[in-house]
C-alpha cells in the first residue's frame, strides 16, 4: 500500500501492518526518533488519515486524546492498514540539514558477518588439565566446526568468562575472528553501523545485524568542511601541509566515531557494543579516511592509491567501536568513482538486471552509470555544488526555510521546507524554477534572462514586474528575499551540462539512444526530491519515454546498509568493480563538444 | 677443532676458519661486542694460543704491536685454524649478570617468514588509470605469486614509494602480509629478535634473518621481580590488584622494549627495523606478556588459559618494534611446562631422535622431558631457587666474584667468576662444595655438617678448622667471607631432590633405566657450569654410564632463534606440544615418597 509523506512529497510503499516510521525509513522520510523506535521516547508524532492499527500503550502515554483524535499518532507505533497520508510535523523531523536516511535495497538474505554462538564447556581437572583455550576449541571442533581464531583481547576475556557461569560462553566472531566472549547466554542485540560518508554530509545508520532492523540514525556535516568545501581543495589541503593528511583523517573518523556514540546511545547500546563497520564514500574521501594520500587523483592520470575493497580493524583506524570490530571499506571504480557509486550500484541491482538502466547519482560530482547485467559502464563529471545550493546567490541546502518547489504561471508559486519563511533555494527549487520560467519564456533557450519590456509584450506582465536590474546583474524575484540571478542560471547550465554530456557520451558508448532505456534511478538527497518533468524541461536529462523514473534516496548508504547484513552483499560488492568498466571523460576528444552544447537549455 | 675458553671452563667446537666469537656464541661463552662482531668496536678482545688466521686490518687498527704479540686478537675477526685455548679477559666479558646467550641449534635451513622482493612496475596512464595498489598486484601476479595483503601502513606507504625511484619499489612481507614498501632496492639487514623471558633473567638475540647471523645480543634482569621473585608470587600480585596484570605486562614489554634499542643500536639500526620477534618463557611469563591471566595456573588443576602458540601484531602488545612485526609466542605444553621447554625440545632435537634422551632445564623450576621420536613425557618440579644462588646464605648469580668451582683434598680450592677476590658462591660452586664435602666426609649422607672432633679423627684436621658453630647454626668457611651452612645443605637437598624425583619418577612411567639413556643434554646457565661428576656425586641425577652429557646452554633462547629464522623450525614447534605427554607430578602418589628418598645423598 502507499504512504504519501507530506511536506516531502514522497509516496512510499509499505506492508499491511508495516509500521508507518519502517516504510517512511525505506522511503528516505527522516522521522525523529531517539529510542531506536522502541516507543519509549515519543519523538516521532506523525498526523495520519487512513486505516490505522489500534493505538498502543505508548501511544496512549504520549499522546492526549485530543491529539489522538486529531489523527496524531506515533510513526513506530502506528501499522498502515490502508494507503495513508502522513504529515510530519517540524518537530518530528530530523533536526538540521534533511539528509535522506533511507533508500531502496534489493534482496540479499540477512546473514551477517558479525554472530554469535553459545557453548557449555566442562571444567579442566587433575586428570585433564587442559587450557581454557583448549577446552573451548574441543567443545567448538565436536560441533563440526573450524578453527577459533581469538583477538588478544578475546584471550585476555576467556580465563574469567570461562569461570562466571559454570562454563557457558558466548563466543563473538567477526569474519571468523574470536573477537569477544562473554559469560552466559547472549545479551543484547549484534550492533553494527553503515556509514555514507560524503563530501558535504556523513549519514550513519545503526543495524542490528540479526534482525536487519535499523535502530537508530544520525548525521552530520562533513567536518573536513573547515579544510576546503570540494575534495579537490581537500586533496590540496592533504598534500600541501605536513600534517594535512592526519588533521583531515582525524576530523572524519572523529565524525564517525560521534555518530556511533549518537546512535548507540538512542539504542541504550554502548560504542564497544558495535562490531562491524562499513563505509561508502567517493574515492577521495574513503582515500581521507583510511589517512592514504589522494594526492595522484587531482591530476591526469587521476589515479587512486587503493581500488580494492579493504578490512581492517576499528582499533587501528582509532574509530570509537569495538577495538576489534571490523570495518569494511567499499572497493571504488576508479579515483572519480567510488565506493558510494559502488553502493549505488548495489543497491539498485543494475548490475543484475537484463534491462538497460541509468543510475544517476548527483552530489558536487555527478556520477552514473549506464547498462545491464552483460555490460556496464561509468563515468564522473565535475557538476560542481549548484545543485547543493552552492555558488547560487540566494542557494541553501534542503533545509527549514528552502524554497524546494516551485510553479509559475501568471503568478509565482512556491513552498518552502518547514512550512516556514523563505531563506533560500535549494536544488529542486532551482530546477524548478528554471523550468518553469524557461517554458513561459522569462528565459531564452541560451539562458539569458529577458528584459521585462520583451515579457511583458508576452502577456506576462505580472512576472515582468519580478525582474530586477540589468545584464549580467538582472535577476528574478521568486518570493520575497529570494532571487535568482543571470550568474545563478549560468552556474545552473554548467553544472547540469556536465550531467547532459555524461548521459549523452554513456549512450554514444553502448550504442544506445534515450529510448532504449527501460529504468532510471535518481539517487541522492537531490535526485530523490528534484521533479523529473523539470529536470527534462531544463535538459539536465534527455526524456526516456520508455523509462520507469524511480527516486533511490541515499542508495550509497543503502549500499552500506546491504554490505553490513550480508556476506552475499559485500561479496557482491567487492566484486562488482571488475564487472564495470570505467570511462574517463577528459580523455575523450568529443566531450567538451557535447558539453557546449548541452549547456543550452 | 676445539676451542677451551677460560675461565668459563667450556668448551666449544669451532669449523676450520670460523672465528672464535662464532664459536664462543655457540658455546654459550659472552663475550663483549658492540658493533654487532663487525671488528668496527675493538670490545672483543681475547688472549689466544694455538693456530689462527692472520691479524685483519680492523685488528692493526685496535691492538698494539706487543698486544698482537703477547696474543691478544679480536675474538670477531680471528679464524681459528688448530685446537685452541682463549682466555676472556674481565674486559670482554659481557657486563653484569652471567647469562648464556649462546646455546646449540638443530639444523634446519634458514626461511624466515619475513622477505622482501624487489619490483619494478611501470606508471599508470589515461587509458590504463589502474590504482597503485593494482599496478603493483598485477605486477606481482605476472612473477607467479598470490594476493597481497596490505597493512594500513603499507597502503599508506604506497603512493609516495612508488613514485619515490620511478617505480622501483621493495616489498616487505611477514608471514605473506605485505608490512611496508620501501622505495628502491632494498638496504640494510632483514631484523628479527628472539626473546628469552626468564623468571628472573630476560635476553635478546637480534639476528639478522636473511644470513642467521646474530648482530647482537643483550639481557636484563626481569624487571617484574620487583613484584615478586618467583612465578607464583607474581601470579598472586596479577590476581590480588585491580591493575596487577597491567603493571606487570607493561614491566615485561617495557623491558623487552628497552633489549630491542640496546641491541638494534648496537647493529647501527633502529627499532622500527625490527619485523619478526619470537618469544620462549615459562607459561606464566608467556600469559604475563601477554596480558592474560594467569591465576588459575597458582591452584589445582593448574590450568592454564592459552598453550597453543599465539602470532600477534607488534603494535598490539605495545612493544617498540615495527608496529606491524610479528611476535610469535611459543607454544606450551601445560601450566608449568612451557614455551622455553618446547624451546628446549625444538633446539635438543630430542623429539627427533630414536635414541633415549634426557633434557634438564634447571632454573627456580625444574623441567624436564624424557624420551625418544616415539614416545616423549615431560614434568615440572618446584625445584626453588637454590642452583640460582637464592635462599643460600653466601649465595649469589653466577656472576663477578661468585665462587664457581670448588676442590677439596686437605685443603679448599676455588675459582671465582672474574678472577676477583669471593664475594659469595653461585649454584656450580655450591653443588661442588657439597660433592666434595660428601666425600671427603664431612657431610654425612643424611645431610648432617660434622662436628670439628669427627673431622679431625677421619684425618681431615685443616678442614675441622674450617667448620663454625654449632648444630642448625654450623657453617663450613670455603673461602674469606664465604661460608657453607646447615641450613644452606638442606635448601640444596630439597633442590636436588626435587629434581632427581623428577627424573627418577620419568623413568619410572617410560619403564626404563639410567643405563638405558643415551643423552643427556644440561640447558640453562647451571646446566652449562655444572660439573656433571658433582651433579652425580650429590644426588641430583643418576649417573647415566652409557649416555653423552652435552651442556647445551640457554636452549630456550636456541629455541626461540630456530623458530625465528625458520618456517620449518616454527612449524615443528607449533605442532611440539601435541607429540609431547606431561605428567602431572601432583598428580601421583609415588612422588611424594620417591621425593623424601631423593632427598638423601
Amino acid at each position: 500500500m502507499e504512504i504519501r509523506f507530506a511536506p516531502q512529497g514522497v509516496v512510499g510503499q509499505a506492508a499491511m501492518g508495516e509500521t508507518i516510521l519502517a516504510a517512511a525509513d525505506r522511503a528516505g522520510v527522516a522521522i525523529e526518533r531517539v529510542c531506536g523506535g522502541r516507543g519509549s521516547c515519543g519523538k516521532c508524532r506523525v498526523l495520519v488519515s487512513g486505516a490505522l492499527s489500534e493505538p498502543t500503550a505508548s501511544e496512549m502515554r504520549h499522546l492526549s486524546p485530543q491529539e489522538l483524535a486529531q489523527g496524531y499518532r506515533l510513526a513506530c507505533q502506528a501499522r498502515a492498514l490502508s494507503d495513508l497520508d502522513v504529515t510530519v510535523p517540524d518537530a518530528s523531523r530530523v533536526a538540521g540539514v534533511s539528509i535522506l536516511t533511507g533508500g531502496i535495497a534489493n534482496h540479499y538474505p540477512i546473514e551477517p558477518w558479525v554472530t554469535r554462538h553459545t557453548l557449555a564447556v566442562p571444567p579442566a581437572s587433575l586428570e585433564d588439565p587442559v587450557s581454557d583455550l583448549d577446552a573451548v576449541q574441543r567443545i567448538w571442533a565436536r560441533e563440526g566446526r573450524g578453527g577459533l581464531r581469538p583477538t588478544l583481547r578475546a584471550m585476555r576475556a576467556l580465563p574469567a568468562a570461562l569461570r562466571d557461569r559454570g562454563g557457558e560462553i558466548t563466543l563473538v566472531q567477526v569474519d571468523g575472528e574470536l573477537v569477544d566472549i562473554i559469560p552466559g547466554p547472549p545479551t543484547g542485540c549484534l550492533l553494527g553501523i553503515a556509514f555514507d560518508v560524503g563530501t558535504t554530509t556523513v549519514v550513519g545508520y545503526l543495524l542490528d545485524l540479526e534482525s536487519g532492523q535499523e535502530l537508530a540514525v544520525a548525521s552530520e556535516l562533513n567536518p573536513q568542511t573547515r579544510f576546503g568545501d570540494d575534495v579537490v581543495s581537500r586533496i590540496q589541503y592533504a598534500g600541501e601541509r605536513p600534517q594535512g593528511l592526519d588533521e583531515l583523517q582525524r576530523e572524519i573518523v572523529g565524525a564517525l566515531g560521534r555518530i556511533i556514540r549518537e546512535t548507540t546511545a538512542q539504542a541504550e547500546a554502548r560504542p564497544a557494543d558495535v562490531l562491524a563497520v562499513t563505509i561508502a564514500g567517493n574515492t577521495t574521501m574513503q582515500h581521507l579516511l583510511l589517512g592514504v594520500s589522494p594526492a595522484h587523483l587531482a591530476q591526469a592520470p587521476y589515479v587512486p592509491a587503493i581500488t580494492q575493497a579493504v578490512s581492517l580493524r576499528a582499533g587501528e583506524l582509532g574509530l570509537d567501536a569495538h577495538p576489534d570490530a571490523h570495518v569494511w571499506v567499499m572497493p571504488s571504480i576508479a579515483g572519480w568513482v567510488g565506493g558510494d557509486t559502488v553502493g549505488v550500484l548495489l543497491a539498485t541491482g543494475i548490475c543484475e538486471q537484463d534491462e538497460l538502466a541509468l543510475a544517476i547519482d548527483i552530489g558536487t560530482n555527478g556520477e552514473m552509470a549506464l547498462g545491464s547485467r552483460q555490460r556496464l559502464i561509468t563515468c564522473s563529471t565535475a557538476a560542481g555544488p549548484a545543485f547543493e545550493g552552492a555558488h547560487i546567490s540566494c542557494g541553501m541546502r534542503a533545509a527549514d526555510g528552502a524554497i524546494d518547489a516551485v510553479q509559475i504561471d501568471h503568478a509565482v508559486r512556491w513552498s518552502a521546507i518547514g512550512g516556514s519563511a523563505p531563506r533560500g533555494i535549494c536544488g529542486s527549487g532551482l530546477v524548478d524554477a528554471i523550468a518553469e520560467l524557461l517554458r513561459v519564456g522569462v528565459i531564452d533557450p541560451r539562458g539569458k534572462l529577458l528584459e521585462p519590456a520583451a515579457v511583458s509584450a508576452a502577456g506576462y506582465s505580472a512576472l515582468a514586474e519580478q525582474i530586477r536590474g540589468e545584464g549580467r546583474h538582472r535577476a528574478f524575484v521568486i518570493a520575497p528575499g529570494v532571487q535568482l540571478g543571470q550568474r545563478d542560471i549560468r552556474e545552473l547550465q554548467l553544472a547540469k551540462g556536465a550531467i547532459r554530456s555524461g548521459i549523452e557520451i554513456l549512450m554514444k558508448e553502448l550504442g544506445v539512444g534515450a529510448a532504449d532505456v527501460r529504468k532510471v534511478y535518481l539517487a541522492g538527497a537531490f535526485g530523490n526530491y528534484i521533479r523529473p518533468e523539470s529536470a527534462v524541461a531544463i535538459g539536465l536529462m534527455p526524456r526516456f519515454r520508455n523509462a520507469e523514473l524511480t527516486p533511490v534516496g541515499n542508495a550509497a548508504g543503502s549500499g552500506a546498509k546491504m554490505a553490513l547484513l550480508s556476506r552475499a552483499a559485500r561479496a557482491r560488492a567487492a566484486a562488482l568493480p571488475a564487472q564495470v568498466e570505467y570511462l574517463e571523460l577528459s580523455g575523450r576528444p568529443d566531450f567538451q563538444e557535447q558539453f557546449a552544447e548541452a549547456m543550452l537549455f
